[in-house]
Order: structure tokens, then sequence, then C-alpha cells
């Protein structure tokens, strides 16, 4: 059984996706795209030689015959529109972050999945499927760690565009690590607080950068993460785990170890899209499979409306300076 | 357009070679497969629920319609037939390691080869494929490490069983060095000698291990190859390449580090099959690509050849306890 | 020439350093010694064969002619007393942590050095002294890191015994890390914060452990450390340094590498005594160099004041869960 | 007591021991220096402060009444005439290596030393007094990785000097390893092979470089060392031991780990007199201890003796190209 596949956003990471479940991944073919650019998209379908049509806008793509399964990679705006009609539609649908670009977005598309009876929504957090991050959640499922008590964290970006500014360290960067954490360690946040250390001299005028977000989960776990989004050197994603009986320490990406000029030395990954190359694979792979066999699974809508909570309250604890504190409403049976 | 292959011999590499085809690469389905023991062939079929007949034998399924590429996964005496076979039928052929039990053997089939005027057969040395031996060939094509000068390098396993007798050090373990080193350094060898440290009490009474396996290439480069097969603590595969600028190491596979009971520690991998895991998805995916294109690339007969020379002398080396001169026949013009 | 040095308190960590000074440093004998527990100093004396007078106190010890320059290695609630009496004499005199119990017994000391016309304290924050520290603080002066930005700190102890309360993480453990990253960084402390993880189930009734100590500095940096001293696996610091132009990290004691039982491994020490056994040599060397040549360096009782300042906020911030101001007095041009 | 020392030649390593002794160890005083050129003895005893008395020659320093332990470190062909002469006078002598220029100089040294009826020499291989050797010693001896089956060294040097020619990288190089490696197998050599990689091109025109010297033991085990004395990029040291139950491989000098510009990097050394730094300390200290209480251990004259007759039977398979075998006679009761 081969799944259909429409694309609504058929900028870089839509046609990375479609690149991806064209060339490497089994079980879907892209039927249909369409983008607001609509010589955009056509070029996509020419570039990857895809057996696709353009449709002319999301809810014509949406609605078509051709088209099993929906992976809504447009502008964040759009993305809640998008979801819901193909839960309205009946269809599962991929939908990268944000699901929605405020929490009551999210808690729409969570009411009318659950209006609808059955998980058809998979958001896009990759790095559940990323090898190191499986390894540590394994070590803490197992034990081997004992009880977490304590998550340090990093997420470097060599540099940003003018248009970053201080509230998209929060929704653009540190929103990965909010949906990571709350699935590794299995649990939520209580509250979160952010501090801005100096600002570096290579961050635009726009953005506070580096900032320094800490989290108090509801099983007492203390996260600390440093978002610096100007760090030059590289893509540099760190985790490590501090556990009652132990500490793990997440991966580093491999290469050649060299000899050289009087320095041992390892390569730094500059480009995030090569970090987390195998992880959007498995991710994608799972959407195709879910969405074939009718049992979705991944980070659900519910992910995608808790990591939007914390992200709200995340950016007034930029603002406020203060220990804001994250109320998450009781999670529905459904998502369970 | 999708490549029929059928495969002969369903053994633990054929059925493992039958599920990845299926489940993980595209543009290949299984349609056909045989074994000496038709009930495993059966079951391969059934337990991977393929849409595959099941032949008689190796003949008839190449002579078929529904196959459009082979690959042999038998057991290694019957290579040499069915590769002479898929070449007489104009069919690709993957052959897993060795391409033949002889030097001789393969030396017909570069013959056949040449007479069928095109190239038709893909040799499995998957190492090829390895992303941390490409970074070393791409350090080296570069010129990163200035000129090959030494090469140090370990081929480590947990165990092996009773069968596992000396010139096996070579003809099933150091196989993978002959053929990588040549492919890395672009270089043929020029003499072999082999030296038997003490043996470790964990080897059986009919093997001599470890045993370290010194080449010479024709560059003028030396190379050490520790082959240790009964190590206890893992699969151990080490390269460092000392070149005029510097010196490159393989990275190791990833894991965790842990620090726990007054250790850092990474988990080294006990099963071979895991560390070219995706070597071997890479390499079945180029040959069912080059098999469509018609282009197939990667290990030649001619590489099959040049390592079932080297290997032969270097079992040579091990009774002699002498360097053992290896010669190689000019390379043809048909596969330069 | 050769120093004469009285040693108050004759327990662990003053017999530790009169070994030290008496078999590996060059340019002291020590001719003095005293303790509450006279036994235990005729102790001292007989087992490392010291030609050393048993003083019935400190202050006839200070006095003695026999005695160049002191060492306070007493308890904690004494120091106060002892260093100014050798300030009273114009002797040097090493003091370990702390300088004073509280910060007006500090105050008193710098009053009376100044007064004294001339630097006669060195106190015992031996990580100054460090391989490793010095190296960062060299990457830093250097400017090859860019300005410091944050501070990413851990100290780490196996275990701790049931007379360790809460407060003690402060005035016993970062307490090291107070004045090392004031020095560090060439920096005071603005404000200070606590906040508590879930403690571990090692951690003994009267501790909160482990805890996260976050510090602002004049300049901005923002420093976390990790203070964890029932880790179980080892006594483990850790100090990673992230500049506008890079990052660097304290190397960690070295070991041979282990290949053993399906792991990669290195040896993590348990005890804070190897940990720095170098860095005690070089510093004792180091007031026994400047008081033979009259010109004590290092850490001075304006360094103990402002780490028992910090200290004192710090316990505060335990106390309140608020982010609390650290107001240093202005410097005096004598501590320059 | 205090030792008083006289060293015979005041070149760079004499001049190292000296201010080593000096400023860093304890228990001995140089008091006598000479050197063929006296303007340059004369020169150390002002750089220093040295109250040493300048003598005209090595015996008229080794005769003085004012020299308890005689240090050799002039030019190598001298060393034998000293080592003579302070034993003649029963006086403990340590020895720069060699201990003399050929085997049979050893030999007359050994035999003097017998007939002294005490062990009087100490000669310098201070790796053994190195804390990564010694913890490989330790792994060794107390079983952990089993019988020890393969050694892999290196000995790399970022350059060398024009007058630097191929068997001095037996004589000045390898002659640390060839000492090294009985001590830690506590075994002796059987037969010695050298191969010759293609030469760099950074190398003079009268040394071959790099080599690979390949020993095998009584025991059985199997040493490769490769030495490579134009490596450029550092002053490398690398040593791991393969045995039955496990691998250990020699610390790497410790530095900052950096993340700059795409890389993970550490500081390799340049100066091979900072890579052994602390041994030479714990060395000379040994020296001075043994010498004060009558008890001189570390390596042997013997020991010496041994390293000569392995390394000149290395420069014959330099020569020769073939397996020479390393004729040891049976070590005298004396030297167990």
């Amino acid at each position: 059984m081969t799944i259909h596949i429409g694309i609504i956003g058929t900028g870089m990471i839509g046609e990375e996706h479609a690149r991806r479940i064209t060339l490497q991944l089994t079980g879907a073919t892209i039927t249909a795209v369409t983008d607001v650019d609509q010589e955009q998209a056509r070029g996509v379908v020419e570039r990857l030689g895809l057996a696709a049509e353009v449709y002319p806008d999301g809810a014509s793509l949406i609605a078509s015959e051709a088209v099993d399964a929906v992976m809504v990679t447009s502008w964040g705006p759009t993305h809640e529109e998008y979801v819901l009609a193909a839960i309205e539609a009946g269809k599962p649908v991929f939908c990268e972050k944000p699901l929605a670009t405020t929490a009551d977005g999210c808690r729409r598309i969570i009411e009318a999945e659950q209006a609808a009876g059955k998980r058809l929504v998979q958001v896009g957090f990759m790095r559940r499927y990323d090898s190191g991050y499986q390894l540590m959640k394994e070590a803490i499922d197992t034990d081997r760690l004992g009880a977490p008590l304590m998550v340090h964290a990093a997420h470097r970006n060599p540099e940003v565009p003018e248009r970053y500014v201080t509230p998209m360290a929060i929704h653009d960067t540190l929103i990965h690590e909010l949906d990571t954490f709350r699935w590794l360690l299995d649990d939520d946040y209580k509250n979160a607080q952010v501090v801005f250390p100096r600002k570096t001299r290579h961050a635009h005028s726009q953005v506070a950068d580096p900032q320094i977000v800490m989290l108090e989960t509801v099983k007492g776990v203390r996260i600390d993460v440093e978002v610096f989004v100007n760090c030059r050197y590289g893509y540099d994603i760190q985790c490590e785990v501090v556990g009652e009986e132990g500490v793990a320490r997440l991966p580093e990406p491999q290469s050649l170890q060299f000899r050289q000029s009087a320095q041992r030395s390892n390569e730094i990954l500059m480009d995030w899209k090569k970090r987390f190359a195998d992880a959007f694979s498995v991710e994608l792979q799972a959407f195709i499979d879910g969405a074939a066999s009718g049992t979705l699974g991944g980070p659900s809508s519910w992910d995608g409306y808790a990591a939007a909570i914390a992200g709200d309250v995340c950016v007034r604890a930029q603002e406020s300076g203060a220990i804001e504190p994250i109320l998450m409403p009781e999670r529905p049976a459904f998502y369970a």
C-alpha cells in the first residue's frame, strides 16, 4: 500500500521533506503540492521529477481524492487552518512546528481532533526520533540513571538573520527543547525563568543573545538551557541528564579525529539540517507508516499545545524577569 | 521505475538484505528468491510478506523474466557459478564476498564481464559506503593529510565459532580491509607478511589468534592490521592513516557518555551488523540505483579479484612466515 | 634561605600540608606546630620526623622567634584570631578557607593588614594554582574566547557525612567556585539565586542536595553551578566558559582508556585530595617563595572577604528563593 | 640529610636537571659542576645561583669530597668513562641515556658495578616514572588486561635537525621504548625487524623517516612502534597494550577542550620536555632519595645494557631488512 501525500508549502523544509519521501523513504508518493507561490511549487515538482499535481490552494489539496495524507510545511500562521481542514477531512496530517501560533489555536485543534474521535495529527518535533535522544530516553526509562534531577542543555547556532528577534529564541529555537524534555522526562513544566547574560557582539540589535532558560518540572527536575544563536563556531546541541545514580550526556556527531598543527580536532557541524538528518527520515517514515496503518504516533497535537503554552510563558518570563508559573490544563484521556 | 530483484541464498545475510530492500530502500522489489533449503526460502517470503516466487534453483531464478537484477548471498563456493550466469543473462548482479573462492574463479568472472562489454557486477564490500571511511577517503583525496605513509588498523571481534580456522582470519575477516585500503589509498599491494603474537587463551585450538598482517603498497605505504577475533570486549574496527601533513582516525560508533561508578564510559558495540548497518543500506541502494540506470559503480569484479589475490598471498604468508610478494596483473582499461 | 614555618592546627589538612612542605617542596622547614589536641600535634611531629617544637597554643607559636611564617589550618572559627595575631606580629600567614567565618571578621583582617602596610595574608584557594584553571584563565586573558558570556560549572562529591547541612553547600563547597570565578573572569558578583531540584534519595535529611546556584557578575556574565554532594559516582569538577568567540572546557583528570566488557572507559576520581594534589603543591610553594621574598601573591584577604560576602548572600538566597543582590564595598587601592 | 651532587656536562639537559634539583626537588644540593666548555659551566652556576664549584674535569669532580653523588649528562661517548670512575669511587651515579655507546661498554659497567658489590648506577629512562606508564604497568601487573599479547606504539616528533641520521631513530628515539616495554611487560626481546614506509617529504636526505620497528618478546608479545621524527604536528607518544581480557591506552596530555571555528580541539604538545616534565622530577627525586638511603632503584645498568643490545640489533635490522635475533646474556642474580 502506497500512501498519497499532499504537501502544503514547498519552501525549503517542504522541498526537503518531498525529496526525502521520494528518494529515501518507502510507502509514500507525493501526488499533490501547493504553495502561495505557485511557481515555486511547480519548480519543486520539476526538480524532484514528481508525478504530482500543483493545486491552487491548501483547501483544494486537502479535499482532493488524490491525497490520503497531508503535510503542512507552510508559513506558521497558516498551520492551524490547514490542520483543522485535514481533521475535518478525516485525513492524517503531519504539521511542522508550530502546530498553531497561539495556544488557543492549538486548543481548537485538540478539540477538533477529539471530536473526530481519532488521532490524526503528528507534530514535527523530530528530536524524538534522533538516536541519541532515544538512547537517553532508554537510559531514563530503564532507570539506569535513577530519578532524573537536573538537565543541563545548550542549543547553539552559528548565526541568525536580522529578522530573528528575542521572542524567536523561544518560539523558533527553544521550542524543540520544550517538547523534547517533556517527552524525555515524561513530565510537565511548572514554571520558567529567563536570564540574559551580557550580549555577544555578534548579535543583531533586535535580539538578546545568549539567553538562559530555567524550567522546573512537576516532578521537580530543574532544567537549564543555554540558547545562543550567534555562537559562531557551529550548530551544537548539548544535553546532559543528571540522575540519582549517574549522569548521561548526548553523543556528539561523528567525524574523523585529526592530529594536525599541534591539535587533536574533530569537526563540529555548521548546518542544522545535517545534525538531525537521520531523525527527519525516521520521523517522516513514522508518519507514513502511521498514516498507512491508521495508528499515528509520535508528538501529538496535545504535545504541540503543551509546547505552545510553555513557550508563551517563557516569552512572558523574558519580559518580566520573574519566575513565571506554567499552568497546563488536565490532559484529556484521549491523549493519555 | 522499480527494479525486480531475485535473491539467491536466503540465509542470515540474504534475509537481512531482503528486509532492507523491502522496508528501508526505494526503487526495488524482491520478486524471486531461492535457496538450497526451499523451506528456508519460503520462510523468508512469509516473514517479510514478500510478493516473491520461490524458485527451485539459481539458474531458473536468473533466467526468469520476473528478475531484473540478481543478488548472490548463497554459500561462497557457489558464487562464481551464479555471477557468471547473471553476466551471461546480461543482468546486474550484486555478489557478497567472496566474488569467487579462488583468484582463478574471479579471473573467469572478469573475462566474462569484459566479454559482455559492460559492468554488471558489484561486490559486497560495504565498508566503502560507511560514512567514516568516506570521510577518510575525502581527507586523503583532498590532500588534507598529505601523502599517506602508514595505516594502523585493527579488526576485532568478540568471538568466533569453532569452525573458524586460521586462514579464515584472511578470507573472512581481513578481506574487508584488503578491499578497503586499496580503495582508500588508490593503490595496490606489493607484499604481505603475517606474524603471530602469543595466542589468547580464549581462542579455539584451530585458530591462531590474534594475528598481525603487514602489507606494503606499490606507492610505499606500510599497513599493519591487527586481526583479533576473540578479543571478548566488542566488535571494534579501528583505522588510523598517518600522512605527511597529519593523522586521521576513523570515528567510533556513537552512544551516550555515562558517568557512573567512578567511570566515564561509552558503549562499544558487540554486534558487527550494527556497526555497518548504515553502510549496508547505502551499498544496496547504490546497487538498486546502478541497476536501474544501467551504470553500476562501487567495488567491481576487478576489486574482488584483487582482494582474492592479496588474500591468497596473505594465507601463504601465514604459512611461510616470510615476506611474500603480491603480484597483480595489469588492470584492464575496462576497469580503469 | 629557608623559611621556618609554624603550623596551627594539625588535623588532616594541616598534616597534609606539613608532609608536602617537608617531602615535596623546597625552601621551608616546619619548626613549630600546635593543636588544641596536643597529642595530635606530637603525633604529626613524630610521623613526619619533623624537627619541630610543639607549642601550647597559637599565640605562643606566632610569637616564637623560631617561626618566620604561619599556616592556619585549625578549626574555621579560630582563623580570624590567628590571622590577626600573625599580622600583628608582621609575619606572613597562609590561612585555609574560610579566612573568617563572617564577612565582618574578614573586614577586620583587611583593616589590620592595610594598617600593617604590607600584604601578609594568602588565603587557601588552591584552584587558582590548578593547571587546568590556569589554562582557562590564559584563554580568557589572551582574548582567545572573546568576552566571556556564561560559565556552566558543576561541583560534585560522591557523598558527605551527616553533619553536612544545606548552608555548607555554600560555605564548604561552593566557596571554591566563588573565589575561582572572580579570579578567572576578573570580575565581581552582582546577585545570586539558588534553586533546588528534586532531592536525591542518597542525601541525608538535613541537606537539600543537589542545588543550582546562579550568579550574575558586574560585567554581565551568567554563571550556573550545580552543587551535588551525594552524586555517588565520583569527585567531579566541571567548568565550561562560553565566550563570544568560542567555548573552553576544563580538562578532566587523566587515566588509562580501557576497552573492556563492551565499554570504553576512563576512571573518574573518587577522592578530592587527588584532584587538586598538584595545585596544593604549587600553592604552598608560592606561599613559601612569597614569604621568603617578602612579596606574597595569590588569593588575598580581600579575596577571602569577597568570597565571604558572596557566600553569605548565597545562603540568604537559599532561604529566600529570590534573586539576592551582592553588594561589594569599593576595593581599596591596597588590594588593586 | 642533604645529598651533594656533582654534574658532569652542563648542556641543555644538565642545566635542566640542575634547575629541577635546585628549585623543585628536595634533599639535594648541586655542589660541583664541570663541562668541556668551562665558560658554559660557569654560566649555569650563575644563572641558577648555585653554591657550586666549577671543576676542571669529570675525574676531579668525581674524586672531590664535596660530591656525594654524580650526574652524567655529558656527550654520549664520554658516559662510560665517568660512570666507571663513579663506581670506582663508590659514589651513586645517575647517567643519562645511553649508558655507553656500545653494548661492550655497558658490559664493562655491569662488571664493575658487580665487582663493587652494590647498585650504584641509575640510568635516565624517565618514562618509567611517568604516571601514565605507571598506570599501564599497574593494569598489567594486576592482571586487569589478562596476558599482554600486543603493543601498538608511536613515537612522533615534530622535526629533527639535519645531523639526525637513520640509526639515530633507534639510538636516540626508540631507545626509550626499548627500555619501557621490557619494564612494562617484564619481558625481554627475541627479535627485531624494521620496515620503511614511503619517506615523508619533510625529512632530510640522511634519514629514512618514518620507520616501523617490530619486536617479538620472549613471552611472545608482538610490539610495533612507529618512529616518525618529522611528523610536523606535535610530540606525540602513543601506546596501546592489547591483552587477553581488554585493551588499555596511555592517556594523552591534558589541555582545555576548545569549541571554535567548526572544531572541537585539544592542544597537542610540540615540546618533548613538557611531555615528561613530571616524570623527570619523579625520576631525579628517586635518584636523590636512593643515593641518600643507599638503595638505588629504577633502571639499572643491566637495563641500560639490555637496551643497548636491542638497539644494536634494531640498527642491524634497519640495514638487513631481515628479522634479526636479539640474544640477551643470562641476567646475573645481582640484577634480579
